[in-house]
């Protein structure tokens, strides 16, 4: 990264801050003069040679989380302290040489799916003002989603930091209960929070959990090898997955063809101990945790008419002073024989998948109902911490224009395990060719070569020309010309997104790609070329493809 | 798949073995006839609901590997016998639906890593027929390279599943000992021979590999939990790298760097007892374990004047017959000690990043020096199999328009955790943006989610002219004139290459991505946009950029 940089992306994340007129994405944003003599001293760093792996990135913390200078709030003014030291988390990200920008929005004290639920305004989804961000690391991932940010802290006690992941199309990292501490961060239910990461990819997401994690001062827990085979993926039957969003089921069950067409073993699983512990979150007595952790100061606020306090988050914690101690050790009898449950329907797969959350509400959905909603949410993600699993958050594809998510749940300390079965959901995209890239022609290996397997034939919508360039060696020019244009025989080849990367980056001049209109009324990216590659190239349309004017 | 695509893509890999006229690639290839009623017999299986995950992929089996129906060569003719059954690594990859093509050449009884020592005549490099394949598996890695076959199956006991994969610019895995049965495979040295696989991608590789690992029959070995933290990625002094070909040592230094600007923890490492186990594979008393796989038929076949023995490999089998057993204690010994000071130095990292090898030779310059240059190539590979550790060896980018290579080195049953690795060195790519895309415009953030970071400001060569498309957003149509043309402005973007053809995928008509020249000279890939889309767009080159139009 070269001297300027780090002060430049801190320029244009303080520009953007202001450009998407989010507002109730932030609790307090550091100055940007202090940032940028930060940014300042991290150039002067590198340049003294300074061993700086995350040099200039660029992160914000959920307001939970203690950021040295800036107040912890967990999204409540009242209940505001000033840290005397970064969270160790945060410590060791900057220390790497990230910048943190400041403390994000949060349901308050991390008490929700919904994001909605703050003093500082309820959170807007980044690809629709008019849903909900999900919750309650919810500025946080909208700060990601929106670009804001590379990477952003979460806490994850119910699906706090996957939800928001699943909602904004991003990748949410849930890891295992111990390897990131907890230290500085605000409890929600301190036996089982876990701090999360929110990035936009899952190579970002990664990078920076390797650096959020504690060396290890203690020995370990060896990890049962994997059995050797194919990936074993547990799918639960769809009627337990209950009653999703319309399309959701089947976008969930285009990533386990997915994972399927990777040539994963795809098992059913019983899902039942998973949502029975699920219900259990709220409605029992582990619930009373968040008492222990704030429900003193919650009761005070109360009595002194503190306005700051959220209704529902206020509700949910007083309420919890009443639950009996009987009842806490009846709820963790009954919990450890649905986790014995649960951990046997694991044992013969790598990884559970399942949809992040059921549905996603819209914010005048929750402003309704707020408990059931929020209740809702929970189904597929309640459970994780409870059991003491670890999880990874990652989009896959969208459902009527907005992203969909899905979630690998493994055995504690398989956190890497799930990264790489996450990836194998990567997208594959079409690529139509119309000329030397065909099956048989010279090119046609190239796309052998990055993956390529061919679709089927078909042809163009007929609104193009086609004409014979002056290449090395010989290709056609494909011209979109609209009325007196002609069908030309095309193939759809299926590529992984990375293969059409590497496809584009090594393409000469004059050749391009765009978007075709295909016979049947689809698009899909395909070859065309520069306009004044066209000059002097004979029109060969009539011959309706590349074949039959070579065979001519 | 379609009922009919297993029969096309057949049809498609015959056609492609006529096309590359490439016929020592194979030793015995199947009738085409009897391929495609096998290819009709999985469609029908398909249609009948059979569970088929590898269903229509085809590959190949390196020569010294059972495939029924074909004779077992290893390469000499007069070896030849013909197996009752497949190879169990064969049978199960056919029983997942997969179709074997054929058997390829090889350096005759898997001694060698040129792929010149064949009756069959030398294997010449898929990219360049006057360089080796490298071997031994060398039929199997340029059916792989060439597109024939989705992947091909190899052996591995001093580099002969990796070396032709670096040459090949293709995936090779070589998993750990005892992963893959070697059951019905002919030995080369069978204590520590592995079967391999080669692909041209990572995934294709690794879910070849999935079927072909035996089941868990056993209790397995427990693997010792990865430290927390960012990757380990292990790296000798340059000095201890000897001579590489030229180019070489600053592609591998790429890859080291390309592996820490992805987060890992770069460390030092003794290369000292790697480099001098390798020297023994062949120098020292284990060679005398060909002597007992083939050494009293390579005896007689030398008596009796055999005309298809390769004289070098010959030469080598023949000799270590009158190595003594004393001389093997020693060196066993001597190893033993050796392979403690390697995995100590290994104890502190995840991997041992390596070139997979120092260069790559010319087929004349086998043949002048066929024992030198042989032994320099597994300088690097000869050691991981007596170490008794697993390796993955993947393309990383090219030198001198070849493709070069690296391998990634870690202990026993890490087979997972270093493809996880090799995945971080897939390729990055820029993208030129001079519009909508530009930092602060409305489509900047569509590049950030994609992972894209602002690289540098510069402009394009003074060959363009840009023109304001009627498009929403407002976006510039950037079109190349050559003459008359001017600069504009531009951002250089750097992004993965998946996230490019994400890009790609989404881009609405009439835009287009082509390569743009550079006012430094260089190309990057850019946006342009299709010929029609110029029509009564206003010219507003005078401005310099977009945004200086905006502003005006």
């Amino acid at each position: 990264m070269s001297q300027s940089q780090t002060l430049t992306r801190v320029r244009m994340a303080y520009a953007r801050i202001d450009a998407v007129d989010r507002p109730e994405i932030w609790i307090d944003l550091r100055p940007q003069a202090e940032v940028e003599a930060e940014a300042r001293s991290i150039d002067e760093r590198l340049t003294a040679g300074d061993h700086l792996p995350l040099a200039g990135r660029l992160f914000a913390a959920k307001g939970n989380i203690d950021v040295h200078g800036l107040p912890t709030t967990a999204g409540c003014p009242a209940y505001a302290y000033t840290p005397e030291a970064d969270a160790p988390v945060v410590a060791r990200l900057r220390q790497a040489g990230a910048l943190v920008l400041g403390t994000t929005n949060l349901d308050q004290f991390a008490t929700g799916l919904v994001g909605t639920r703050s003093p500082h305004g309820a959170v807007r989804n980044a690809h629709d003002p008019s849903r909900i961000s999900g919750g309650s690391s919810s500025g946080s991932a909208v700060a990601v989603a929106l670009g804001i940010v590379d990477f952003a802290l979460g806490t994850d006690t119910a699906g706090s930091g996957r939800v928001p992941a699943a909602f904004n199309g991003i990748v949410g990292l849930k890891p295992t209960r111990g390897l990131v501490p907890t230290t500085g961060v605000v409890p929600a239910c301190a036996s089982i929070d876990c701090v999360t990461v929110f990035a936009r990819t899952l190579p970002e997401a990664e990078q920076a959990l390797a650096h959020m994690a504690s060396p290890p001062d203690r020995a370990l827990p060896s990890l049962p090898r994997r059995t050797p085979g194919p990936w074993r993926i547990a799918v639960p039957p769809r009627e337990q997955l209950g009653e999703l969003d319309e399309g959701w089921a089947e976008a969930y069950e285009a990533a386990v063809i997915r994972l399927a067409a990777s040539g994963a073993d795809v098992r059913p699983l019983d899902l039942t101990p998973f949502t029975e512990a699920a219900a259990m979150l709220y409605q029992g007595a582990f619930v009373a945790e968040r008492y222990t952790a704030v429900g003193s100061f919650v009761d005070k606020a109360i009595a002194d008419g503190v306005d700051s306090l959220d209704p529902t988050v206020a509700g949910i914690i007083s309420r919890a002073r009443d639950i009996p101690a009987h009842q806490l050790f009846a709820d963790q009898d009954r919990l450890a024989a649905l986790r014995t449950r649960a951990l046997t329907e694991l044992a013969d797969a790598d990884a559970l998948l399942l949809p992040t959350a059921p549905g996603h509400p819209t914010l005048a959905d929750v402003a309704a109902d707020p408990l059931g909603e929020n209740a809702r949410l929970g189904r597929f993600t309640n459970s994780t911490n409870l059991f003491d699993l670890a999880a990874v958050a990652v989009p896959a594809g969208e459902v009527n224009g907005l992203p969909f998510g899905v979630m690998l749940i493994g055995p504690a300390f398989t956190d890497d395990r799930l990264a790489r079965l996450a990836a194998l959901l990567q997208p594959e995209t079409l690529l139509a060719v119309v000329g030397a890239h065909l099956s048989g022609q010279p090119l046609n290996p190239q796309l052998l070569s990055l993956g390529a397997r061919l679709e089927r034939t078909t042809g163009t919508a007929p609104v193009y020309r086609l004409h014979a360039l002056r290449t090395t060696p010989p290709k056609p020019g494909l011209v979109h010309v609209g009325e007196g244009g002609a069908s030309i025989e095309t193939e759809l080849w299926r590529l992984p997104a990375e293969g059409l990367g590497r496809l584009l980056t090594a393409l000469p001049r004059p050749m391009t790609l765009g978007s075709i209109e295909l016979s049947d009324g689809t698009r899909a990216p395909g070859f065309l070329c520069e306009p004044s590659a066209l000059e002097a190239a004979p029109d060969i349309t009539e011959y309706g493809g590349w074949r039959s004017y070579l065979a001519r």
